[in-house]
């Protein structure tokens, strides 16, 4: 029988039961459930809304329940829907009368909010700890690759040259932003929802300021229909975790380009790889493959959301339990993809030799070659043609800009000096860099600095 | 040891392990994994690629492994990756060296494609069993209220009266669609991958068209890398599973709707309600809802396909190992809306009194009156405008169109005579209606009569 | 010609000008393209880049050519692309060989993301300053309509008394949270990326931290890769739109139920409805269903970005031009369904008297009566299961519960007295509330003190 | 005044008029819209609901705004809403009193989903012949590279030889599915909803059997309700341009990735490329990036339609209006995408030297080897293991697998013989596909007759 089955002459049918319980994902919550009732039971008793040996019994019956859960003696009914009944109607069996108290001024509605949001609290922390976790990992890679330098690209053509230490640093200061759009999010879901009850309040003397403290929460909600209607805190949170996973996505596909034959940047430990069924030479790179690809679960939770959200009337609507599996599916995978990135930094060796060899195509060094010009006095746009139609030279003869010689140089424009030889070359172009946050050795390792300062690492280790 | 480490010398973190396994969902392909085993060894053995009694071990294996796997005796291994190679190790403990033949001539691209389209083109079927089964609900329910007049709406406003049996057809031609567009899904879907191996074929002399016909494909696929690459047969499945959501989502907003106090047109059974935690008097259409909010999640599903699919290059990537969950689960859950949405519709009463009474609300009539004046040869923008200023007189007055007297009605347009009274009120509009598709009960009729044919139901039950 | 055709042979294609330009939306850009042409050239001239002359050339065309654009006389140009290029080419039209020094040190790359980052800037604060309107609107509709008393629902069914000023303010406490967001997101984008160049920073003697100030940002960006290649303060802004605008599609459906027949709760004004061109006496609350449908284009737009920056390597792609429609079409968006709420909420009539009629359906009362029994000492479960079934009975009777007497009461449980009828009656019920937060007129009276103080607004007006 | 004003006393503000008004979009339908109202005015002509003299003088009022509208001239109003209450009042402008006849058993609900309709259908055909045409290009663009081998990659590693052809041949097959599936959406869709009226049908004596055919439809849709209401039609065109948007973004990574420096595998000619603002040697392959990014907005298109139907109830809600932004949007970019891909084909050329001098890495002539010892009668699982400790052997050397000598081999394992130099090397490893649809030239030979005949091509062009 329902605990609220008071006036329901039939029970639902098996169909219904299975389709509407909640029980099968939402016990993840048990541990935030069995922390709420503590409180809830310490204000009603302080609020001589039940006794202090009801109180007592109440708090060593979640106890017992917590070690069973823990254990996994405990047993979950399906025809107790959702982990509150579940844990009631044991402690009912466990303690007997004084159980029926502790709904006394809260609905399921309330509880479901508080039990949440400390559970995203949680979990916001947890992703937080992963973050950093990364970020010191791709600092260390950084350190163990002092003076690498690597094409930087767009369009995916080469660019101009960076320092590898550079190009890591850009994602430390991604996932930097992931922490912080993290913690707004924490700060503006720490409030309290329990006293909201159904929806309304209640008339009986409670103390939402005391539960609210108890559960480490800022404040009590100001109004409780906001509190029981309301997922903007799950909304943000997903988005929050898409953000961070679309960052993630990028790793991967740089990860993975990478380490296949044609670029040969990078060769991951046989540790992160996997082989083939069917091809005995091929070693994969599918722990990135499946960062990027896991990118994509993590924006489908928040559509789910999104659309489970859209057009609801307030307050509650039933709608609202399949506001759970969504938020536990994206916060467990974006933990998996922060971790299996950490690890693949940790085990994979950048060929250096290899990049070395293969610095000379792609022109690195034109647009510094265009900076001499402006240096000349030079108006840019006119340095830029001038070398557009150096590389289109090279490009005939198939040489690089610092194979032409001074005379060659001069015949496209007289402003060359042998100081250009100063210019050219991918090592010479790399030492001119030295605006603030630019790919110049000073620049990146002074960044460099500031992450292992930031995140209480050492270049030692 | 992984069956394909012959060139690797470390085994990967527990880390990856956990994160690029799948075994903990596409275990569920097993039935449909052992079918195409079945037929690759009937094939490998017919091709003299093994012999007659390697296939006799081997098959003799598969089915000890099926019942295994059914009587949940099978023990799922972590550490053998996934649903093929941990039946093919299995197998290899159980039958030994014949075992290692089975995978002559295919890979793990290739056979994890020819699972996943019989496991969709069986969910098909089951999917479209369930939409029959939902359009007799609901041709069974207007057959049990024949006659019944309710308001139709626009804007959620009362527009003109309509049969309830036209629109409970209306969600009945809707699912007529949805079943119609997961057939051609389905044909479109039914060719077979297996023998593409990797994603070049092979030089072994297999024949693909007797696997192809021994697990019921059209024929076998064209091209072998498309075979390993497109994921389009899922995309189309998740999308027409999102349209049939979206037609789901509807109904429950129009029943959540009906059955509130404010319209009060319906009552579910206590069979398929719920009560409230904390509020004595409350019962909730909760099952419609959770249709409305589960078809979030079937969107959400779709959205991480595409996310998944978007900008991989050829041939086969392991992002799409993530192609699974979102299928098992929006197949689960469209199953699911199916299924309670026919049991709710088994189990409301439509309130004809309470609806009845609340007929005259609205000026329903209104068109019906506006159509009168055009059969009177009074251009329609006219018609409209005398009828619009009969409405706004009735407002004012807190009356009825038919509450009119001739001289008022005359007082608006003289073209009103003593017949106008036959096209007021709900009753007789509801008569006037006469065009193919209409709500006049004759087309309605034949509408029903179409449906109780096509869907092999009975007027009588 | 292109600016950048220094290499070129032949000109791109008509098919693939039209496919690649952007000129067509991202002119939209104009203005804070000039602002950040003018801060750059005033920091060239100072760090000896162009002559103090130069740079006056250079802001003189640039203040005629914003004129131009404001008077629409400029001239948008296909062939020269984008909004960078043309205003650059129209430069050099106006002023010569000056302009040509104006892209010293600066690439589209970094201009763009400046642009781009100033843009969204000024469209959080427009965001912001129509969410407070839309606040005052709600304060000042609940103002108007003190003490009246709704049915709370939840599952659309009834479920407690609320007071409307609750309700309503309930939704300015959303709005609060969005608002919060959009600020948290302006500090974490007020960064500046100009001097990033291409992706590595430069060699010429620029001062970032001088043209970071001269536009109001907090500083320069501290990596120059990071600073062209992410996106993510675009995809946190559509975010937080998408979660306004979920928030406003849950008014639009509540007003638009309200505003139903069957309903009957509020009256729109004829200024804020719309007819029926076949149907005479229809108003339509059309602005609300438009809010509703619109939040769906904003998470479309959402949508649309995150799938746009999944899986791209670093660092600018030219996939990142779509960036910019999908951020103009939500803001546009999220503005439009802010202004139309307000001038809806301003228009609209609360039906005082029908309201009230309808308040006994629904036993409203219920969890009332049940804390009533918790107050004389009975267990919340047990008073639960005792109003339940008072309930029960009085569906059965058709009654309500404050119809049953004394009698009757306590043959269901002795527990009942006299004074029970204090606590039966909507008014009554509303009365007793009196937790924080809760519907209880003197906690939802020092709510509304609160907004008015924080919104400034007036109690009078 | 509004052509709906009858009972309305104020006009709407100009916010609410600004936000509703849909002619700034919806004009794209006019010719849709005039082509309805001709069979819609020749129909009420025969049924005797106009005279043929109002007919005629509608149908010359009709041709009259066509050519206005064609030639620039025809003034759009927002005061009058939307496309069709544009035209028609217009009309009303041109012909006076027969034009207010013309609306006539007509709504704008219906009209606007026939409107709608016809749009989609033609918007069908027309994709489609986009899609044979790049089908054809690709198939050219075979043709011009008989013989040339590439690497086939799984994971961006490479895996085993194929020919370009075969890999080109993959997107034909790709595309040939998206054909097929607009083509049953476009059967699925070819219903005429006219004559369904606001929702509910008429009881004027119209004729739908004569304006669907006159139209093109195959029949008159059966049920009203769901005529005005349902929208499956454009969600189902729209997935349908998803999914094939993803194809294209693949085809796009891809050619992206080849085009790169580090792949080197193809050239885009100038015609097709963009160069850089600051760095002067590149040379970027703009337009498939921006076919691989703007795939991003045909799927948020879709999503916009997903969340816009979800929850709504019958029949017609103002929501709908905001279909048809993304549909034209959706349609427009699919169409850009497929013409740009099919010119880039057009002018791209496969750098054969570098591509042949660069297939010796890889190993991909392994599964070869493999296949050649199942020959040998060595179970696929041994052989496997060989093969992947010859590939290891081979890595410890640097060597490929041809450089080994026979007693290396047999070292490994004694099976190797002789003969096993026919398997090894590229050329060879090519030669010995033989299975249907595989990489063997015979295969894709006769994969490139069917496509040229099936798409009417010539082998000589």
């Amino acid at each position: 029988v329902k605990l609220w089955g008071g006036r329901f002459e039939e029970s639902v049918t098996d169909a219904v039961e299975k389709f509407t319980e909640s029980i099968s994902f939402d016990k993840a919550l048990y541990k935030h459930d069995i922390m709420g009732s503590r409180a809830h039971a310490a204000m009603l008793a302080r609020q001589g809304l039940m006794t202090d040996s009801d109180r007592d019994n109440i708090l060593k019956g979640l106890d017992e329940i917590e070690r069973q859960i823990e254990r996994g003696e405990f047993a979950w009914r399906t025809d107790r829907e959702d982990v509150h009944m579940n844990i009631e109607a044991a402690l009912t069996d466990l303690v007997g009368e004084p159980a029926k108290k502790l709904h006394t001024a809260r609905s399921r509605n309330d509880q479901v909010c508080t039990d949440f949001r400390l559970w995203c609290r949680d979990a916001i922390d947890a992703i937080v700890l992963r973050i950093k976790h990364l970020q010191g990992a791709l600092v260390k890679l950084a350190l163990k690759n002092e003076g690498l330098i690597v094409p930087g690209y767009t369009h995916l053509q080469r660019a101009q040259p960076v320092l590898l230490q550079h190009l890591l640093l850009a994602y430390v200061e991604q996932l930097e932003r992931d922490a912080s759009r993290l913690l707004d999010c924490r700060v503006r879901m720490n409030f309290c929802p329990l006293g909201a009850c159904a929806l309304a309040g209640t008339g009986l003397p409670i103390d939402r300021f005391m539960t609210s403290e108890a559960l480490g929460f800022t404040a009590p909600m100001r109004n409780s229909i906001d509190a029981v209607s309301d997922r903007d805190f799950v909304l943000e949170l997903l988005s929050a975790n898409s953000i961070t996973a679309i960052h993630l996505s990028r790793l991967g596909e740089e990860w993975v380009l990478w380490a296949s034959e044609e670029f040969g940047f990078l060769t991951p430990s046989d540790s992160v790889s996997t082989g083939s069924s069917i091809m005995p030479q091929k070693k994969n790179p599918d722990p990135m493959e499946l960062v990027r690809g896991k990118s994509a679960r993590v924006v489908g939770d928040l559509v789910s959301l999104l659309v489970l959200c859209k057009g609801l009337p307030h307050a509650y609507n039933r709608d609202l339990q399949e506001d759970k599996e969504p938020v536990f599916d994206s916060v467990k995978t974006i933990m998996g993809m922060l971790e299996v990135s950490a690890e693949f930094a940790d085990n994979i060796t950048f060929n250096q030799e290899r990049i070395r060899n293969a610095l000379p195509a792609g022109h690195l060094d034109a647009t510094t070659l265009a900076d001499y010009l402006v240096k000349k006095g030079i108006p840019f746009r006119t340095s830029h043609d001038i070398v557009g139609r150096s590389v289109a030279f090279c490009v005939s003869r198939k040489c690089q800009l610092q194979d032409l010689s001074l005379a060659e140089l001069r015949s496209i424009s007289p402003s060359f000096d042998e100081d250009v030889y100063e210019f050219l070359g991918v090592e010479n172009a790399i030492k001119k860099f030295s605006s603030y946050g630019s790919t110049g050795s000073e620049c990146v390792s002074s960044q460099l600095d500031h992450w292992i300062h930031k995140l209480d690492l050492s270049r030692k280790w």
